[in-house]
């Protein structure tokens, strides 16, 4: 038996991040359930889907009873986003769940085998720092994007995390593009992990949903735990290595540009009408004062715009994946950006002017 | 050679209302394209599947050249709607067209054999009627939605068009359910017709967009034009005969309910979250004040409600779907509402309790 009454607000969000946890294609019906379990005057509601756990802690004030048990995520999901009251009356017994609200009546059936559920959790024994939610979350905004979803290296499709020389640093890259942003951190320790990309989005829902101003992290080797007050999000790292992103980064710049972020950003857009039906290409041609971006379609035709910029160095003409050029641009909040140029083959590194702690390095294409 | 200026608010929302008829799946690459026509004095605009067309007037002021041009829809849509500042020109000659504003350029291949693309028109000699945009808008919402997508009878997939005895009546269904909604006409001609499914949403679209207050219709028998102002659809009719769908009405009520849509609607939503897990199914149990919603899963359990209502007549237990019982209660903007029941097999006619010239049908399930 367990029973409590339990706010709609307060068990609609916490069964909401549970369930995010829960993979789309489960074919184990016991990974598709939420469990619910008392643990010292809380309810816990664990949800995994074994790379990804979340344990979400509800506030329910008393408790009767001290069973668990475990029901279908979505159907309870849907069962409380649509109730009408404020209070609900939660009450299992006998493997059937009761969900009462004012005159609405659910009688569930739980699943019956709850010990198979896998329930994960980090030890007390792994390395612990924190890093605040807003610095986190830009952080992972900033990199994530850069990612491979699809690459058959494996090391490739999540995010870098290296923690080294009193830095955090994180890295993502698909091969054409690499994004690295870093942030100061109070930590003697030094080692690195991956996160693959499906569970960095699990920590960006944690990140985004919470109110806690700090995320304690808990590092236990293959797994790590990022905990924002009520809930924990733990993921299992990739064991793999990460290639040496350092080789990359481009030195010896020969032309460095200044312009307006959101100038250049206007500019590309309207060049792309013409590029994404045509070669998927645009050229820069940068000069004293101006850069002048133009594409062309064989079947359309061509599309010409030029923009205002700082030069200083040697005058270029190259020619990039447009897509590669523009996704970077909406994860940067900086009026002016900086491009930095080697030569027409060599890798662009792009970074806000004014402030540090991020770098966005693209490759161009062939004319 | 054709030269005009244009502002960006009027072009866009001229090309916009033209490109929404041309087909997704079109073969023939000049129905993908918008043409382009000087015509006393404006500019119109043509698009067409051949079912549907629309005849679009841009207000440009004066004009030069009294070219014809046709250009791909998709490609000056994304074109008009990125570029930035307020004032266009458009310049064709040679088959080429050039779209300037402000620094952004656009050189643009037109297609040639422009004799080629299909200018469909009514008869001046058609039938004419107008109607209120608001009160056509709001009858076909009400009827629209009954009418099949898929029936192998093409007559269901329409609304039936009947001005008759001094009304116009619209009138849908798939076969299991059936909407009718009806106005007074001053007209004394005789005719009905069906327009299409696809044919519909762009009238649709047509009476959302525009600010004029009244729809002039031409009715042509094969083609029905509908002009708001600046903005024409023209349909054509489909060479089917609707039902008899005076036959589907039931008469002779033994049991009639009234009660709140939005308590209806909320419960039933509810019982949904069972019945769409389960067997599609919710059964009502109608006792003197009182309707008893329940749902059942065998894999979930069950969900059971109750509303308030005031009864007249016998006892009743009925089944439905319960999607067709919720998609009516979108279309009703009232808060009262009647449910007529003959008995647990006949059609249950459902109406807004305080206002005539709406009704839906609908048949019940086995239990």
């Amino acid at each position: 038996m367990l029973k409590f009454t339990v706010s709609k607000s307060e068990i609609e969000k916490k069964i909401s991040i549970a369930s995010s946890a829960i993979g789309s294609r489960t074919v184990d019906p016991i990974l598709q359930c939420l469990l619910f379990k008392p643990l010292n005057g809380h309810i816990n509601i664990y949800a995994t889907d074994l790379q990804t756990s979340v344990i979400s802690q509800v506030q329910v004030g008393e408790y009767e009873g001290n069973d668990a048990f475990a029901v279908d995520a979505e159907l309870v999901d849907d069962i409380v986003r649509n109730l009408p009251e404020d209070e609900f009356i939660f009450e299992y017994s006998n493997g059937k769940l009761l969900v009462r609200s004012g005159k609405a009546k659910y009688n569930i059936t739980t699943v019956s085998d709850i010990e198979r559920f896998p329930i994960v959790d980090t030890d007390e024994s792994g390395i612990k720092f924190s890093v605040e939610t807003s610095i986190l979350e830009e952080m992972l905004d900033k990199v994530s994007f850069c990612a491979s979803s699809e690459s058959a290296m494996r090391a490739l499709n999540g995010v870098y995390w290296e923690i080294h020389g009193g830095f955090l640093r994180l890295v993502a890259s698909d091969g054409y593009r690499l994004g690295l942003a870093e942030q100061k951190l109070n930590l003697e320790n030094e080692f690195d992990f991956i996160i693959a990309l499906k569970s960095i989005k699990e920590l960006e829902k944690l990140l985004s949903s919470t109110t806690e101003p700090v995320i304690n992290i808990t590092y236990d080797h293959s797994l790590v735990s990022f905990n924002a007050g009520d809930v924990t999000t733990i993921v299992r790292t990739v064991e793999e290595t990460f290639p040496d992103y350092k080789r990359v980064l481009p030195k010896a710049f020969k032309t460095r540009v200044i312009l307006n972020l959101d100038d250049f950003s206007e500019a590309l857009k309207r060049v792309m009408v013409i590029s994404k039906r045509g070669n998927e290409k645009v050229q820069l041609k940068i000069t004293d004062d101006l850069m002048e971006l133009t594409s062309q379609s064989s079947d359309f035709g061509e599309a010409v715009e030029s923009i205002p910029i700082t030069k200083d160095g040697e005058d270029l003409i190259v020619n990039f994946n447009p897509k590669f050029l523009n996704e970077p641009l909406k994860h940067i909040d900086e009026k002016e950006i900086e491009f930095n140029f080697v030569d027409n083959l060599s890798p662009l590194q792009i970074n806000p002017r004014n402030v540090g702690g991020y770098i966005y390095i693209v490759l161009p294409v062939r004319a």
